[in-house]
């Protein structure tokens, strides 16, 4: 498979139906694949090699999608930026994999000059937008539109098709190295396990940097989805484009799902036209789901699982799954089966498969486990191994193969040699009435090795002593999981797509312990 | 993708589920890869080395089923053998791609002595079934009972998974080198065309060593079919099995539908519980398809274009085609549009694309295409130029990128000039009341240099002579495609696919002529 095969289809078969929309323009499979030839033609203008890396800063918008299938076109590899990096940590990214071209948006223009000048590998700059305080940098639509058109350089499935930098929660962020077949294994196994909708308006609010964005647009793009793009994540502006684009398919991680359902002006929307919501990066209690089926009628819910390293899915949880029966077993918990054109099992440390309900770490097998980290063959050998690509999460298998994540392997507390997963002490405090957000991480402690300290973010208006949540959480789980202290914020570390970052608030706590 | 990924799937999803049923036995998933580990361990005591071929002569049957399986988990390579060859040609293919183990179903081994005499690639042929008149070939499933299984050599994606030959219509058969990449491309792209039935009971009428019935059951096991095996096509039985098995899905050419929806004890089975009905070879007329329709109330139907170079699927016309816009608009005849994992254009001689309407060869890039023809580079750069796989089939293709095949390449009859398809001449004479099939070729003719001359069996009990014939092709057709001279006949020669095989029509017929 090559991803821009879809592109070469879609314009053979609706050549006038809308591709991608966003605030500034709207284009047609005609419009936009007339734009990314010619995105190829100025990058192989600008000396770009097959396999050359080409990096994006900048938020959602159909000069983004265009920038990701342009750089295919040309025969490139995608190195999209995390918007949430400062200048040295995109620095880092970009001399890590020696990218040579960076395309910026023009509200990030002020970073330009910090970046090059730790990124020595940068041969060319270019600003998407306002380019009034750009420097010397170059106008990159200028650039685009002027450039004549190219053939496509059609691919071949193993090669390279992004680099896409992760592991910032753990250290050194690290380049996971995705080939065009990896995009399509795990495109094509959660189209099948899901049933696919056809031309849905499909409202891309994850942002496209991330692989949860990157696989729920190619999964709409397969199927031949209209995009609609917002630039970042507003629980307003996303009720907005579902009433004003009739939108029937949209993503969103379980925070933002609450915060849409939960907008004060809920009631002033038309949402009817949505057909399927997917999430991802947790599963939704019971309380949040009820609300969402009452306010979405005609919706289905699906959930994934997975990650960067696995391009990204693993397993899902089928719209059937959030039935009455799916509620009733407690598989609305779990994160679904295996897709299709995936293998996963729970190993111990040894790699040898647990029994069916133990807890140990959860291994995918298949072709959508990534070529490995760019340039660090010690961390590729650790994280695959015989094929198959530890993740570092902690979960169980039921009989009938319904996975439950249970911790990330590396956020598990061990406190007086027993071990307590985070995620069930946080579902326990997420369930107090003035609780909004909580994350449990281990502190060091003389006397139990390490202790379960919270970090709460507190409900607007709301109200609750250490006292209160450790009564709380005593009557739902057992006593050595319980908080042994707490500490209350206004905001938690979250990584791009939305999860807390541990590793950062474990600085933090013990900084300040 | 390896083709063996989903047997430990659903081992681990649905162990005690159905996998396969047939006159003999049942099989439940944990049964049949336990099956298949001992087969793979026997092949591997037999001395297999990896990407070896292992060659079965037999019926459909869930031995079958589990000798493709078998051999892949293995780390084999699989090299069925057309049930309709003689001995030389069977020796020829086994030969071919130095085929050192074959299986034969007791009923065919009276050919093993001379399959022997003309292959001594073989080292081994072991016999399924009654071994008592086998010589000294040996009991396949005592040997397969006794050996130990052995793990899944989990093969690469590019690595060879099949070798089927095909094109005995048009010379030396070509051993079809199919990857598992291959085989995964056409499956996920077949299902995300048509919206997947889960866990269906399937029943498996198209013979398992063609490519047709192979995509049919791979589809099939995908989604946790449970398959059902029947020795071979008879309407009868498959009206039998259907109400027995409560079958949802199920494979037939037309001319199997037509058998089983005329038959005359049809409403004495009850085939309410068929969901969707799967054809291919050709399209379907009107007229039974309206028969068809009223016969399976409950019923889709979905057609597959392709070949065995396709892996096999190019194209396919969804159920909601073959509702009544998709009838009014002719698109019905049509073969429908690519499938997601496939590119398809309609090209002239020199391979440019030909306008929109205008026939042409089907052109097919994208990752079904098969490796290559078995040590045949010469046909593999022919058939193979640019990435595309050139099908040597004719058509055209609407605006919305419907494609209609008209002809065999080879079966096209340019007379006086004029290019003649000869399925449109078919298509007039098969609406006359007395003809059951009819095929057309081209014969020399001094005058026009080829002249188109019509093959016809007759209905049972009915009469036509040339003169009706050809009235009532004029009433239809411009007056140079219809037929100038006429043969009847009891029986056509056809294909494993059920297609007429012109080349030998042809020479039988030049041969009288």
């Amino acid at each position: 498979m090559y991803m821009t095969q879809a592109l070469h289809r879609l314009l053979q078969q609706q050549p006038d139906s809308v591709a991608a929309v966003d605030v500034r323009e709207t284009l047609t499979r005609r419009a936009f694949i007339d734009r990314v030839a010619r995105i190829a033609g100025a990058l192989r203008s600008a000396g770009l090699q097959p396999g050359d890396r080409v990096a994006m800063l900048a938020r959602n918008s159909v000069d983004f999608y265009a920038y990701i299938f342009g750089t295919w076109w040309a025969g490139g590899v995608i190195n999209p930026v995390n918007l949430r990096w400062n200048a040295s940590e995109i620095a880092f990214s970009l001399e890590d994999c020696e990218t040579h071209i960076l395309i910026v948006e023009s509200v990030f223009a002020h970073m330009i000059p910090s970046i090059r000048e730790q990124a020595p590998c940068l041969s060319r700059v270019m600003v998407l937008g306002d380019v009034e305080d750009a420097g010397d940098a170059g106008d990159y639509r200028a650039w685009v539109a002027g450039a004549d058109p190219v053939e496509d350089a059609v691919r071949r499935g193993d090669d390279l098709a992004a680099i896409l930098y992760t592991g910032g929660t753990t250290g050194r962020p690290k380049g996971v190295m995705l080939s065009h077949n990896n995009l399509a294994a795990s495109m094509l196994g959660s189209m099948l396990a899901l049933r696919a909708l056809e031309r849905s308006q499909y409202l891309q609010t994850a942002p496209l940097f991330h692989i949860g964005g990157m696989s729920g647009m190619l999964a709409g793009l397969y199927t031949g989805a209209t995009h609609v793009f917002l630039p970042a994540f507003d629980a307003s502006a996303v009720l907005t484009a579902i009433d004003r684009h009739r939108i029937q398919e949209l993503f969103l991680v379980p925070s933002m799902l609450r915060m849409v359902v939960d907008h004060p002006d809920f009631q002033s929307f038309d949402v009817r036209s949505v057909r399927r919501i997917r999430y991802g990066a947790s599963p939704i209690d019971g309380g949040l789901m009820d609300r969402a089926i009452a306010a979405f009628p005609n919706a289905g819910f699906v959930q994934a699982y997975g990650m960067t390293e696995l391009s990204p899915v693993a397993t899902m949880l089928t719209e059937d799954d959030h039935g009455e029966a799916g509620r009733a077993s407690g598989r609305l918990r779990s994160a679904g089966k295996a897709i299709p054109t995936a293998e996963l099992r729970i190993v111990d440390p040894e790699g040898l498969e647990v029994p069916r309900g133990m807890v140990g770490e959860i291994a995918v097998r298949g072709p959508g486990v990534m070529l490995g980290y760019w340039n660090r063959p010690d961390a590729t050998r650790e994280a695959v191994r015989d094929g198959w690509m530890h993740t570092g999460d902690l979960g169980s298998m039921d009989a009938d193969g319904y996975v439950t994540v249970v911790d990330r392997l590396k956020d598990m507390i061990i406190t007086g040699g027993e071990n307590v997963y985070s995620a069930e002490v946080e579902t326990a405090l997420s369930t107090h009435p003035a609780v909004g957000q909580a994350a449990v991480i281990a502190m060091p402690d003389e006397k139990w090795g390490e202790r379960v300290h919270a970090v709460i973010v507190l409900r607007p208006g709301c109200s609750a002593d250490p006292e209160a949540l450790t009564a709380h959480c005593r009557a739902t789980i057992a006593g050595f999981k319980v908080p042994r202290s707490y500490a209350f914020v206004d905001t938690l570390p979250l990584s791009g797509a939305g999860k807390v970052l541990k590793n950062i608030l474990r600085d933090q706590c013990r900084a300040g312990n």
